[in-house]
């Protein structure tokens, strides 16, 4: 790993220790939480816990192993290999060195178990809760992240249009979990680590499994008249795009050219919102407001999220966005817009994107078309 | 899906039921990991918790985002859309159903914030930490699950034996990352659902990376005289396989000649092991055994884990299998057993087969030839 990543990692390390810094809190912290520790020293897996010292220094606690890859990917900081005894390692180690004071710590997604050790292991320490610290961090992103995330988009955009190369009718007859070997097989030819959503992999919905928002595709073949969604995104150096298309093969039934057009809506109106400082409920709500008075019925989930080294991160564009209800957005922050409208039994419809929220509005990154006539001839 | 699946989920319930019914313990459970969901109730994500009442019948809990497919994916059960509010919701029905006495649940899983909110829902009532009850019911499977678990290997085997049909000097000048694309390809084609690793997906190690035992394929091009290293398995209505195979494309160096055979060795002494009633830890004692008499240093891993709904689940084959020491095989569990050396900046070999226990020894599910000579020409 060049050197600049390095660097890079440990400027993030400055920056949450400035921001746990601020009033009575603490000079050092305990990371467990792997996508924070891969933001913060440049190492994927296999690491039980990253201390971080006053200063930016860091230690990452890890077993034999993965001693050797995480020494590889980590230049930047101490490597020690205390076998399960991490925590207690820990402790020494701020002794040693005389770091007085609190230690922030992420027990909040911690097991209890581990919790319990931890807490013990640092007995006669004050403790304090990091809390959303780093995700507020990861929400902002970089130059080098924001260069991930739109290589992750231009592989997703380009597969996908090689799936539909023939049209969107090409996709007759073909079963949902054909179509989303092929589309992740096209997007790691393209250069992708793999598919973009640990959990399920990509969805390709063919008519009624189009009316689940987390759908695993099934040997069902896409047919005429039925709406065709596919959600997916490529991952490459652990950042990801995230976007779904909803497509009709061949003639597009009016209840669901309507539904389409309400859906359409909805997003524009709450992407024209995306802007820093705006409040992440307010975009929300503004897609739900569109879909309300259409006759939609209620949203079933939130309009979107940030998007990062986890599919899912801050911030959160729903009715309760985090913790307050006043969270807004900051400039570099890039987020989904994905409203939805779901028939059970019958379908759905989903548009998203992804957008970099900028001082004045917001740039989008997708750049597949979004109407239901261009949609249909990729 | 079929009511057989139904009945075998409801039996499943009733076993745990009674597992941890006995002595002073709970008459009812919670359940929230999401596998065990799985395995108790058929439903794939999306619940936040399993009540488990007395006499096996079952309320899972989920959000309105998930309520159709839930409905539709575990048909011998009731569920219930409280919103966030799950844990008093649970609790108000056990008061409503008039279930006295303990509540087990899975606090040692939790997150800290979740068992807090938990435990004060379910104030005023016993609660009894669950621990590994679910672990060791899934850890012996029954015909379903095998079924499950052979096709998994079959589909395995066959992109393996297709990948590599040119003989494995057929994949020099070829990536880590293209081979490792195409081998989960053709998987998918031959009818799994995905690769079975959730987390970094199949590994392909081309030389330097097979030392590292959790290697992510890069874009190293396979070279002649190093270890070609493939760990992969198939998923299949959530069950999976694992198997790895270490092959030469061309000459074999007269090194890894031997550190195979030593691999080999300890493989079979320690699957020679396997049946009811063996020791986990005696198991692996007998590969590290084999490993350390030719001179190869402690082994970097345990020897091997079982397998079904989690690519590890119990039991543990290692040198502290779970919370015992005295952890013993029983008839019908799936293990794997994974010997493997490692050189740090050359390379490795491990050799893995899935192993089926029964009462006087184990059924090796795995067919791929285990010797280097028929290794280099599948």
């Amino acid at each position: 790993m060049p050197s600049h990543e390095s660097k890079r990692h440990a400027r993030r390390r400055l920056a949450l220790l400035r921001r746990i810094g601020r009033g009575d809190r603490a000079r050092a912290a305990w990371i467990t939480n792997p996508p924070d520790i891969r933001y913060l020293a440049g190492c994927r897996e296999g690491a039980g816990g990253l201390l971080l010292l006053p200063g930016g220094g860091a230690v990452l606690f890890t077993s034999p192993m993965f001693e050797h890859t995480i020494r590889a990917a980590a230049p930047g900081v101490e490597v020690c290999v205390p076998g399960r005894a991490a925590p207690r390692a820990a402790a020494a180690r701020l002794k040693t060195d005389g770091v007085r004071g609190a230690l922030a710590f992420q027990e909040d997604t911690m097991r209890v178990s581990v919790a319990r050790a931890f807490r013990q292991a640092m007995r006669g320490r004050r403790l304090v809760e990091l809390g959303r610290a780093v995700a507020e961090e990861r929400a902002v992103k970089d130059e080098a992240e924001l260069a991930l995330i739109r290589r992750c988009v231009r592989i997703a955009e380009a597969a996908f249009r090689g799936l539909l190369a023939g049209g969107a009718r090409s996709a007759l007859g073909r079963t949902e979990k054909d179509l989303a070997a092929d589309l992740e097989y096209r997007m790691r030819r393209l250069g992708a680590d793999r598919q973009a959503f640990p959990a399920n992999g990509i969805i390709v919905a063919a008519g009624p499994g189009a009316a689940d928002c987390h759908h695993e595709p099934t040997d069902r073949k896409v047919r005429a008249g039925e709406p065709l969604l596919f959600d997916w995104g490529a991952e490459l150096d652990g950042y990801r795009c995230d976007i779904t298309r909803t497509v009709f093969p061949r003639e597009v039934p009016p209840e669901w050219r309507a539904c389409y057009a309400d859906v359409l809506r909805a997003h524009r109106e709450a992407a024209a919102r995306l802007r820093a400082g705006a409040r992440c409920r307010a975009v929300h709500q503004a897609a739900v407001d569109v879909l309300k008075s259409a006759g939609r019925g209620p949203m079933r989930h939130g309009l979107g999220h940030g998007i990062g080294l986890e599919v899912h991160e801050a911030p959160g564009l729903g009715a309760r966005p985090g913790k307050g209800r006043d969270a807004r957005l900051r400039k570099n922050m890039v987020v989904t817009v994905e409203p939805g409208v779901y028939l059970d039994g019958k379908g759905g419809i989903r548009i998203e994107d992804d957008y970099l929220v900028t001082a004045g509005g917001a740039q989008r990154l997708t750049r597949l078309p979004q109407t239901l006539a261009r949609a249909v001839l990729p």
